[in-house]
């Protein structure tokens, strides 16, 4: 099984073998920069970092993991510097960019965008989020924190909690984390609940789902308790939004009551969804989370171009 | 002949054996990439690339080149977060940047604004593209593509289609291929000809020129057809843009009757004047084309710097 | 006296052991770069160089300082492209940033921003100017380049000629040469004089303070003349500001009326308070002193880092 070439559009593509594979070559990521911070494994390797919307987390996370590897890159921070606004098509794009790098990390705001531009090329694409569609990376760290944070992905109790029907990364990992026998809590407002496709999805798979409004039952029974922010502007009742919000803000004394060993996740940024005072807890996983970002994205870099 | 501390204006500041000269460097640096890929030749030096107005293409281009060739840089991607906003002077911010690098790379929207950077300093300055006026690094890029798929400069017969009005990639050119003895075709909208000044400087060159608003004339013709996009704002009379554009558009069926071995150049990006069925025929060099910028600006750089 | 794993936020947390300390580091990297060029004293370190307001020269300094000391890394151009967008706090966004690098260099609008950076992350924090509050890195620059144009630090008399009221750099200034024994000269229109708050604090450390409207008055004993720009929006009255602008302009004529070997000081961009015909008068030092920011800084990077 070699990912050699490979593009990472998004979890669906990738197998159970595929996933654990990937979890190895990060742990050896993570290992490499605690004992030697940085490497020439790409030294030789160019590499377009084009990021047509805004996202300074996961562009920045890619960068350091550029960096840390050695590979020289380029990059595009914004779509108004760019030629889409001349009207260039994402495969033109793509077929200029394709000639001056290895390996392309994109990001825009078109649902299937990358998929286009992987088609366009022949050299790698890396899929750093496309519009209401996939953004593989982000699921890909989620289980790699959660295998560090509780030693195995198997037969986990996971409770995702806010806003499930806009909130991508939950979608991703209720697929992501579906070969490895877990349970669901999904935990929302009526009019944010997981949506229909998803939670059937998943039960076809045979993973037991357990829709609730109320936090304190998530709390009782996650081994991971993933939480997402509620944006106001997704209400068309403003009340209903002041009404609900404070259900759904975990604070540490609702840490505290939650299962033993309970994990906090969060795919940041965080707004006022989890209070402050719970970051000092060793249950609040979503630093590291963000952190475990570079050592997952190293391992794609180096995996599709052939070096790991 | 050295062009070590040389500034890159203008092509017009170039003689036949310069461009020779730049022909074959950017020959030797397309072989290094090819063989390896990177090189440490330029690994002392930092090197400036300034773009105060957008332009995605040209930017990732230099920062391949710089890269590939091992140097560092610093650069500023849009005038928004520039000083330029408080008022200073291109002089003072060329003067200020001078004593950081070796080496200045500028794009900006002033006409004539690269020379007032090169008289302001004493390091070479390479022109990215300054208003109306000059993009030297694109016509160089242009010759370098002829010469690469027609195996030689000399005696070709070129035509031009599209917006020759505005089309400043036309204008340079026509002048940049002046001293290999070619012949022209102009074939444009009356609105958007040639202007004079061009046609004038060119015939009194000893240069056949034929203007025509006829693509099949250029068809029958040319050993190169360089193309360029005309566009909607440039015609006063909407009718007149909807009435002529389809005239001006090259399709797969347009190409296979054309010249034999005719070579389809376009400066990129293309919106629809050349067909997506074009792309994959062995005449559309316009990928290739772009491609060949970054060997070219990686022999600009390391002959300004005095490394090739 | 170890600087490693300290933070510099401002001028006032650094002794005078400190400033000479950093003074004489900065003078070594000023040799290194003259006669090495670059380093790879940082080779295996990541910088984060966070900009979440516009600025470009503090920005290229920094980039071009991390470079020629051969670190790494990533950075944030503009606040429009960051999370700061989607409501997250200061201190989130440096707890995420913390995992990817070994130090942040960060500027930003909020005064005491900086601070609260510091305050939430275990690596070293470099503020590179906060709001109307510190912008340390300028300051000691200054100072560097007043030891190296004056040969000293020690007993100068130092004229700061224009808008004292909203001018950081000569409240900053006024602070960083305090222990060094110095004079100084006050001038500006009434309504921009320097802060009762500085004056008051510099005369109480026995500085002698010198109030004035009339440039003259700095010109004569000024061994230092640090002008800075005043802004039209500064003034409620725009036919005060017609009036006055003309008196603090600096031009060939009085720089040549001034005191022997006079060095003429100017943080950069100028506007036209300083003529250009002063330029390539020996006593212009204000490129040199923009210059002298990327030594100041490497200086800096490489004593927080443990390696100077």
């Amino acid at each position: 099984m070699s990912f050699k070439g490979r593009d990472i559009l998004s979890t669906e593509d990738l197998s159970k073998d595929d996933l654990l594979e990937i979890m190895k070559v990060t742990a050896k990521m993570e290992e490499l920069v605690r004992k030697e911070h940085v490497s020439d494994l790409l030294s030789d390797k160019v590499v377009a970092i084009i990021f047509l919307e805004p996202s300074t987390r996961t562009r920045l996370s890619f960068e350091t993991a550029v960096r840390r590897l050695g590979a020289r890159s380029i990059s595009v921070a914004d779509a108004k510097s760019s030629s889409a606004s001349k009207g260039e098509s994402l495969a033109d794009m793509a077929r200029t960019v394709e000639g001056y790098v290895d390996c392309i990390v994109v990001r825009q705001p078109q649902t299937g965008g990358a998929k286009i531009i992987a088609d366009a090329v022949d050299i790698p694409v890396l899929n750093g989020g496309d519009g209401s569609g996939q953004h593989p990376t982000q699921a890909l760290l989620d289980l790699y924190t959660i295998q560090k944070e509780r030693g195995t992905l198997e037969n986990l109790s996971v409770g995702m909690v806010g806003d499930l029907k806009y909130g991508r990364t939950v979608h991703s990992l209720s697929y992501a984390l579906a070969p490895f026998n877990p349970s669901y809590i999904y935990c929302s407002p009526k009019d944010l609940a997981m949506p229909e496709h998803v939670t059937s999805a998943v039960k076809k798979m045979g993973i037991t789902v357990k829709e609730t409004g109320d936090i304190n039952e998530a709390l009782q029974s996650s081994d991971i308790l993933y939480m997402t922010r509620i944006q106001r502007e997704r209400f068309d009742d403003q009340a209903e939004y002041e009404r609900l919000k404070g259900s759904y803000v975990l604070t540490r004394e609702l840490v505290q009551k939650g299962k033993k060993g309970m994990v906090v996740m969060h795919p940041l940024p965080r707004v006022d969804e989890i209070t402050t005072d719970v970051d000092d807890l060793p249950n609040a996983a979503y630093f590291r989370q963000a952190h475990n970002g570079v050592y997952l994205r190293m391992a794609l870099l180096a995996m599709v171009m052939g070096r790991a």
